[in-house]
Order: C-alpha cells, then sequence, then structure tokens
C-alpha cells in the first residue's frame, strides 16, 4: 500500500469529498501541548505558537505522519485556508453564522457542541442539521465536547433528520478522545474530573478504530477528532480506513497492524497478542478498584 | 520561586545525592514515542535517535522543561557519562554487575526490576537490597513493571532490609505511569492489556504529587520514571518537591499549582475546582462501566 | 409512634387510596421462595402453596410485619378479594383487559411491565397511562422488569402523560429490588445474569427508602415491589413514610433508624456509622474488581 | 441419585469426619433473620429464638432441606451435643480453650477468626494451627469474618503450617457469604458498609460451588459457613459435593443444576444460559456505576 500525503493534497476540502475522499482530521492541540508543557489549562490560549513553534511545529508534523490530510490550527480562531468552520452550541447562533459566511464562497462546514439530546433550546440534533443546510451550510457534524460513540449517536440522528426532510450534506465528526457516556448536555466540563483527572478515559487506538468504522458506515467521510486525540489515534483512523483510502500513513512503519508487531516477542503469552481479535476483544481495566466506573455531574 | 535548571547541574550524580539534593529523573522514551508515532512496540528499538533525530530532541526538551535534571537516553543501553544503571530481573545477575561495573569507577546505581514479591528465584526486596551494597552498588532501587504505588512498596521493604543489615545507601525508584495493582512478579507485560490497552490506567498528575511525597518522605532521593511518564508526570513530580528543591521547574509557568489556572473559568462549578483538597480527593472513574477494575494476569 | 396494621385495614384499596392513605405493597415471593428452596427457576410455578404452606405462610408473615398493608397472592394470577390487577407488555392488551375488567366492578389496577422506553410497540409511558385510563382504570403504573431509578422514571412519564391529557388517576409503582441502569426494553430478564447472577445488584435498604421517599414525592400512594424485594426492604418503605403513615411496622422493633443500632457497638469507627448521613451517602463497593459494573444485553 | 439425610446422621461429628464424610455446615443465622426482621443489628441477640420461635424453626428447616447436617445453634453460645467448638481471634485464648475443653471428652473444634495475615498479634495461620493440635483440638480452621477466597487461603496456610510440622487434623471452614478481597485483618466488620450496606458483595450460588470444589480439593472435609450464607448457597454446596456425598438435598428438587431449569423458557436467548459453562464463566455487574469496586478500610 503506498504511503504518502494521499491523493487531492491540493484540492479544496468540499472538492474533495465531493469526489467520495475520505478525509481525516488531526488532533488534539491545546490538551496534547499542556500535557507536554506548553499551554495553559483553564486559560488554553495559543501563545506556543509564539513562544515554542518548535513544539507546535513537532506536534503538527506527528498528525501529519499519522495520516491526517487536512491542518486545523489550535488556535481555535479556524481561519484556515479552505474552509471556514466554527464550533456552535446554540441552533440559532450556528444559523446566524453561516448565513453570513455564505457570502464568502468558501465551502461552509458548520459543526455544533452538541450530544444526542441537542442544544441548550432543546432543538434536536436532527433540527439542528436541518436548519444549517438549509442556511447553507455544505457539510454538518459535531465537534468536541462528547466522546466517540456519544457523538455518533448524534451523529446518527442529524442524519436521520436530513433524510427525513429530503436534504443531503457531507458528515462530519470530530469526537473527543475520552469516553464520555455519562455526560449531560454541557459535555465532559462538567465531568467533575475535567480537565486534570480524565487519564482513565482516554481511548485505546481499538477504539478509535471502531470509531472510525462506524462513523464511515454511518456515511461520514470527514472523520476528525477533537480534545485528547493523540497522533496515535489518528493513526487508528488511518489504518481502520486504509482499504477505503488507498494508502497507509507514513507513521504506520512505526506499527503493526492489531498488534502484529508483538508476534516477535520472547513470552509466548505476550505474542499471542499479535491478533486483531485479542484488542478488539480486550476490556481494558482501570487498575483502579476504589474508583468508579462514572461520574455523578457537577451541573 | 527561582526558574532554572537548579543547583549542581555540573555535579556528579553521587556528589548531588550526597549532599542531599533531589534528582527528578526523566520520563517514558518508548511508549511516549510510540504514541507519538516514532517506535514500534514489540521491538522498542530506539532508530529514531537516527531517523528523527528532531522528534526526540523535542521530547528531550520537555522532560528538562518539566524539571528533570538528569538526562537517561532513550536507548536502554544506558551508558550516560556520569553513572552506569542498569535493570536486573534476577539478584544474582545484578551482584555480578554490580562487581565488575564498580572497577570503572563510576558511582553504581543498581536498579531491579522487582516488585515487593521479589525476584523471580524468591530472593526478598530486602535482600536483594542488602546484596547490591554488600557488592558495592551506592545507589539501589527499583526500576520499572510496576506502578507508583506497588514501587514504594517494594522501596519500602528494600529500605527495611539494609537497616536490618545496618547498612546504608542512596534510594533510587523508577516507577511506571500506569497503576498496576493487579501485577504479579513478573510486571505489568504480564497484564493482558499491555501494551494497546493501558490507557485507563495512565496515573493522574495528583498521582504522581502524592508518588513523589511517599517517596521523599521513605528517604529516597533519586525519583525517576519509566514507561508512561509523559513530561506532565515529571512536572508533577517537580512541583510536589519544588519547596525541597527550591525552584519550579520552567514548563510550570504553564501550570497553575493544584488547579489554580481554573479560577478564572466561566462556569462556576469549574472554578470551584480550583483547589488542591479537590484534586487531592478526586477518584476519577473509567468512563467504562463495562470494563473491569482489574485484570486477571496472562501468566 | 403505634404500631399496627394500620388504619382502614378492612377497606378496598380505591377508597383507602381516595382517602389518601399510603398503600405499602407486600414483597417478592418467587425469586425469595427460590433462594429459600420451594421454588424452581425457570418454571417459576406455586406449588409451594400446597407443598410447603408453612414455608409460604412465614414469608407472608415476614412481609405483613414489615409494614405491607396489602397482600397480593404469589401465584401470579393475581385473583385477591379486593382488587383486579394484571401485569402488560403492551398497551393494546392492557386496553382490552380494563375494559373487560370493568364490568366487574372491582377498583381496577392497570400496571404495565414497561421501562422509559415504553411498550414493544413504541407506545410511551405516557400515552400508555392515558389510554388505560380512558379505558376505565383507576389506578395505574408499573410492576417488575425494572429497578427503583428505572421504574420512577417510567413514572414520572406516566404522570406527566396524564397531566398533559388532563387526566386523573392513582398511582402504583412495583420495581424489582435490583440495581438495572443497563436494561433494555425487555427488563431484567435479558440481562445476561438474569436469574442466577443478580446478587450484586440487590438493592440496600437505604436504596429503597430512597426509592420510597422519591415517589412518594412523585404523588405515587401505591408503592410496592416486585421480585428481589425482601421483607427488609419492604420495613425500609415502611419506615421511610412512617411519618406520613403515622405508624411503625412491627419489624421495626428489630430496627433502629438509619443504622441508629449500632451506637452501642464496641469499635469506635463502628460506632461512627450509626447516623443518617453516613448510610445515605454510602457508595457501596461489589467486592468484585474483576467484574463490570454494567452489563451488555443479550437480547 | 437418593435424597436424604445421608449417611452417619447419629454419628458423632469426628467419627463422620474419620470415616471420611463430607460434612456441610448449617447456613447464617442473624444476619439472614435481621433481613426477614427478627433480629436487631448491632446488638444481635438471639431473643428471636423465644419471641419468634416459627421463624427460627422455618430458618432450621431451609438449611436443612438445602443439605447441612449438622444443626449450629444461632446463639453464637455454640453448646452442640456432639462438638464444642469456639471462634477466637486470638491464638493464645484459643489454646486456653482447647486445653480446658479437652477435658470435656468431646471432639474439639477450634475455629480462628483470621484471614491470611494471622492474628493480632502477628502469629500466622499455619502456626495457629500447629498450637490448637498441639493443644488437642482434632478439627482446626476458620469461622466467619472472611469471604470465600480468603478464608480458603488462610486454610492453605494453616494446612501448609501442620504438614511442615509433621502433624494431622481435620480441616473446617466456615466463610462469609460475601467476597471481602479488600479485608484487613479485622475482617469484614471493619469495611465501611458493614452490615447495612453488604449487598453487593454477596456471593453467587456459583461462586459457592466453586468455593466448595476448591475447599474440598484442599483437604478440607467439614464446609461450612457464616454470615450471608442463605439456605441456597448451603444447597450449592451440597450439589457441588454431591459426587462425593452420593446423595442431593432435599431442596434440590426445586433446582436445575447449573441453571438446566431455564431449558423450556420461552425466550431463546435465555434458554441459551441452561448450562455450567454459561455460569461459571459470568462476570456478575453491580448494577452500580458510581460505586468502586473496593472499600477503602475504616480502621
Amino acid at each position: 500500500m503506498a504511503h504518502a500525503g494521499g491523493p487531492g493534497a491540493r484540492k479544496d476540502i468540499l472538492e474533495r469529498l465531493d469526489s467520495g475522499e475520505v478525509v481525516v482530521g488531526d488532533g488534539s492541540f491545546l490538551i496534547t501541548l499542556e500535557k507536554r508543557g506548553y499551554v495553559k489549562a483553564g486559560l488554553w490560549t495559543p501563545e506556543a505558537v509564539v513562544d515554542h513553534p518548535d513544539a507546535v511545529r513537532q506536534l503538527h508534523i506527528e498528525f501529519l505522519r499519522a495520516g491526517s490530510n487536512v491542518m486545523q490550527t489550535f488556535t481555535f480562531a479556524a481561519s484556515e485556508d479552505n474552509m471556514e468552520s466554527k464550533y456552535f452550541e446554540h441552533a440559532e447562533e450556528a444559523i446566524w453564522a453561516v448565513e453570513v459566511l455564505k457570502e464568502s464562497g468558501k465551502p461552509l462546514a458548520a459543526t455544533m457542541c452538541i450530544g444526542p439530546d441537542g442544544d441548550m433550546c432543546g432543538v434536536t440534533p436532527g433540527e439542528c442539521a436541518v436548519k444549517l443546510v438549509k442556511a447553507g451550510a455544505a457539510i454538518v457534524g459535531v465537534n468536541c465536547r462528547f466522546g466517540p460513540s456519544t457523538s455518533l449517536k448524534t451523529m446518527r440522528l442529524m442524519k436521520e433528520g436530513l433524510q427525513a426532510a429530503g436534504l443531503k450534506a457531507h458528515l462530519m465528526v470530530q469526537s473527543l478522545g475520552f469516553h464520555t457516556p455519562d455526560c449531560g448536555k454541557g459535555g465532559f466540563v462538567d465531568l467533575p474530573e475535567y480537565p486534570f483527572g480524565l487519564e482513565p478515559r482516554v481511548a485505546t487506538r481499538w477504539d478509535i478504530q471502531k470509531y472510525a468504522r462506524e462513523a464511515y458506515n454511518l456515511g461520514i467521510r470527514y472523520i476528525g477528532r477533537c480534545c485528547g486525540f493523540e497522533p496515535y489515534h489518528i493513526r487508528a483512523i488511518a489504518e481502520e480506513l486504509a482499504p477505503e483510502r488507498g494508502f497507509l500513513p507514513p507513521a504506520s512503519d512505526k506499527h503493526g497492524s492489531w498488534g502484529s508487531s508483538l508476534n516477535m516477542h520472547t513470552k509466548p503469552w505476550i505474542r499471542a497478542r499479535a491478533r486483531r481479535e485479542y484488542w478488539e476483544n480486550l476490556l481494558p481495566p482501570s487498575g483502579r478498584p476504589f474508583c468508579p466506573s462514572l461520574s455523578q455531574l457537577d451541573a
């Protein structure tokens, strides 16, 4: 399988999606750079771009090597060359923005920070999707705040809403790298352990392969990430969808598919882990028997 | 508090420990670089040093910024300028090595990959420590294979063994960044989820502050890390022991002590998390209600 | 506080509810007698009434002592003197039954085996309640299949449905004595551990006091039980609602409210448990670190 | 297989054990009668014998039907016709008692309330066993305070101690019906949820079959119970050891071995549970995702 930036590296995002290409987003900048010592939690300001450009560039390189074929800036200001995207909590606000932005002539991606229960005013995901497309968005989806399975649940509702209304749009999903089945409408920031105790919730690479496959099967073609996605999570998306994309990412040089690199281990019980069924069915323990499985929300 | 490499940056490791300095190890290279896409699990060979020197240098920088005041190479060949150290599974083997190495004239640190149950031949941690010191080691301790609380339990036994024998040595601990209360003698490699499903076991920064404090209180002055330690874990050691060391690490510019950077958050219930008691007492859930808390060992 | 069968022992169930009395159901016969060795799981036939009348009578006595002021037979044929009640899975079937039974002239209680997601045909709890009351039921509610919090969630939806339709009826809830947050529409029988591995889900007495209080606050006045309720669970309902009912059950002679009987224990840390806050806030562990918290459903 | 009280119903307990018979103890009186409303927790006094003899008799009948072939009184005074037994926390105290009691001429069973860590003075289980046998006990073992696997771990140490000393004695184990891997020396009373929040720890019948088999394989021939054992737990011992004992208990009329009574269930996925492998490998969830798996001890 060829290793490359993939076809269409120069194309506009909408052209790519229109041509059936799978777009893999990049990973988490703020939370990842916080753990590397370059961003301050709470403020989450992006001065690292200026103060520590090497650290930011290194992370960009890692995401690209892992198979991302877009680069979002990590500034939250989201002003890329070839796409305007914003994250919204309220359907009304998102619609206004789409209406303004479509005058720019760029392809419009409107992603909302909502879960299956909809926005703060009770607008359901299906209704949100319909309103955004009617306002002019070419790409709709969800972004941040919720983990993989919760985000896909919301996307399913968006898709059903569009289908029921006879509308079409490209679908985009950007999940957290954390499992958050216990989130309320406010998303993961309302979990008591945000932002300094989320470690036990970090997704494994296998969780993310599952997420990528389910997203693809739902018809989503822009499959990205948000807070908590490390380079190896992006690689997991790229590896899962390598058959569809036709190439493996560069960082797969350093990764055996489904644990196959363990097949030379000296201990036979570790060699026995070098197979897909093993990792697909693993239920990883927390090593924390004094901790619960789920959180009671703060708010 | 001054920010600096700290006093004694030019001194030999034994001189530093003799003078009462606290030495903070650096972090995990192989597992961290695997997640960044530069090392292949199973083989764990360090060719990234040659192929991707920028990525390796970047990680070194992060650990130094986080407060480490030694640099171990990440090659496992462990040939630093000013210390010879090796990791051993068997007391006998460790003793031979110490006897050979002491002829080199360098200060000898002998750390063993053992848990509270001792080595594979049933030599207890206390006996191991006694034998190593008698053979000539100036620094003894444990390294890798076990999580923070398990490693400290072993260190306590080593210390008691030395005290009972009327011997003295500097103590060194290098824990995993993973919680492993369910490990057997073989350590974390025998956990069914090694190496690709350890995420839920990753220690929080608060777990590591606790580890650093307990290690210090036990009399350990070389406090390091092994697999799974990220830069922010090293910073947690450096912050916990800042009063003793007299300085904060550079990366603390980007970290409010005990969550204090949350005190300006717009949501009051998140602001309420900006205090030590909150994070010290948090029991972080896994977000995985279908997974157990502990593993049955493979071997 | 007086100990007695309580007021109204001779009244018809509807008269009691109309007069504002709180009716406390009895407990679980089949599952309880299975554990005592008199009923065969799977068949769940009630021949114990004939073969081992003493065992059945003893259990009836225990429930009465615990504060129940109705006696349902344990035959599932539900032909009491003064009430006709049936358990239904489908709204349509329930409605037909109510229409037939109202000709009998007895007060009609129609309880459905449904959870918050409604019946198998997608009729919501609110719609079910409305249909049943329109068909002639004087008492509506849920019965069996779901644990305390799930059952109350369904009751809330039923109540809202009735309010929205401008209808009134007495409300009745009969929860399982097991926690089942992971149930689907089919209820607890679809949990993989039904019926021989439900032990870790058994409610504590404090869980049941909470259930009784919440049910009362929702306006439910017939508060009962289903499978898994032992005598001490019934007593917990009776104790929680003693202020409203005006009397404690006989079995409270052997129970200090909120653990107060521990106040003479010789060990001070056990004495310290003799208070309401302690038991109200306890999060009881399973003692099973190798088991998950929730089940993946079989069907 | 014959149903009967079993052979040797008239024999002395020591004669039975000497002849190779397996003796199955009866179940829990105080905790079971507390849940039935006849005993007050904290005081745990046995006045129910006088006040509610029917309830006590009923429980005795249930244990006998379940396969017990001894009757211990539930008074804790332990003055049976044909055996003197006492429960001790301290080895010294136990030895004094044995020395006094052996003058009575009755067979002496000395069971200690200790776990694998030994008595409060640090006397190991192996040493305890040796001292008791040297003092004259014919039967030694552990009783109460610890769950099945912990109790068997202690018994293994007792057996090894006796073997190392070249001594022989009959072995007796009486476990709690609760899982207590997190107990300290003081046993289950020091768990924060004792005595009113132990429900999630209750053993399943399958747990008890495993306990009975492991006890038998260890050479233990008096296999009993303590707090938390219900009639169906006793039946589980009797069913597991039916091949060795040569008969099933009467209550097995109401129990299909290994869930076989489910083989006629109308739902195919429930029928699929009618087999040994299913129940043997089940990991039953707590249904309590907000609760931890293990407790931090109060003392």
